[in-house]
């Protein structure tokens, strides 16, 4: 939290909006317009009203509107984490890392489209956790490394795309998740 | 061919513009307004403008719009064709019917956002795919039918969304050959 470091809020501005314009404050609620929006709502005077300053100030903390998207598709990744070194990790381990990445993607679409659109802006979060599957698989067998994980991550996108138009259905979910595990079991050749 | 059907057209409109209006005329006209503009840009109009005929004589031929978008999507996947009877088919078999259907995806990615979008709109052929293809998981193993299915479909969609905004890569299309014959064997077992 940064409360306090806005160098261009005037003086009749009340104490609260001032308060207000942490990181956390500002990366909520650029990932609300992400949510709502999409990428291209996500703007440093979109952030500003909803937190009532202005957007010289959100620029000011995020570096500018490149810094604030990239903040925000970060936070949009947040939980993703693998486990530390490189370790020979588990099938189920590596279907549970790919599953908090589905889950990630399904609360965020926006922000697997913004990747697509601009993979200058990926995540450290989604860095690692590409670059651990990745190795995981090529602890078994290198030349599946790439292969697997396009495998992986391509049908989640897949699913996510069925899934968005479908209505809620428990047992779509399940037979999703049945799958990543069973994929990931195949592609780790356990 | 149907030409010589539409009773709508004027005496005074050219014998070029009448000759056109037939089947095969209206769907290629629709197919290539489905490429630029989406499920949204076949309508009536848009394909009576293409062909200097009257939007009704389009509606004449095909029932509708729906009639007409029902027809465009269904040429989308022309060529989608499986082997007649259900006799057992190879892995490569299997494989090669579902790159077909990646093909066809991926010529006319507006067809694919059309049927998640309109599932009533799904074409014979696209039926007749899905029914083989969990018929010869089941074959195997019936209870990966539907999950062999969505593995495989889920995949190709996850695959054209990655594809469609990198460039040219033949290198990813190879990669992603492998991997849907790669799938094929797994999901039949094979």
């Amino acid at each position: 939290m940064t409360e306090g470091r806005t160098s261009g809020r005037g003086p009749g501005r009340p104490p609260l909006a001032a308060a207000a314009l942490g990181d956390d404050a500002i990366v909520a609620a650029g990932l609300a317009l992400l949510d709502e929006g999409g990428e291209a709502a996500v703007t440093l005077r979109g952030v500003a009203r909803r937190l009532g300053v202005t957007p010289m100030a959100v620029s000011h903390h995020t570096g500018g509107r490149d810094g604030l998207l990239a903040r925000v598709v970060a936070a949009a990744h947040a939980g993703l984490d693998v486990p530390p070194g490189d370790h020979k990790a588990s099938a189920a381990e590596v279907a549970a890392a790919t599953l908090a990445y589905a889950q990630a993607a399904q609360r965020h679409p926006a922000a697997v489209a913004a990747l697509f659109a601009r993979s200058d802006l990926m995540p450290d979060e989604l860095k690692r956790f590409s670059a651990w599957v990745r190795g995981q698989i090529a602890l078994r067998d290198p030349s599946m490394a790439d292969r697997g994980l396009a495998l992986l991550v391509d049908y989640i996108h897949g699913h996510l795309l069925a899934a968005s138009v479908a209505p809620e259905d428990a047992e779509m979910e399940h037979t999703f998740r049945a799958n990543v595990e069973q994929l990931a079991r195949w592609v780790l050749a356990e």
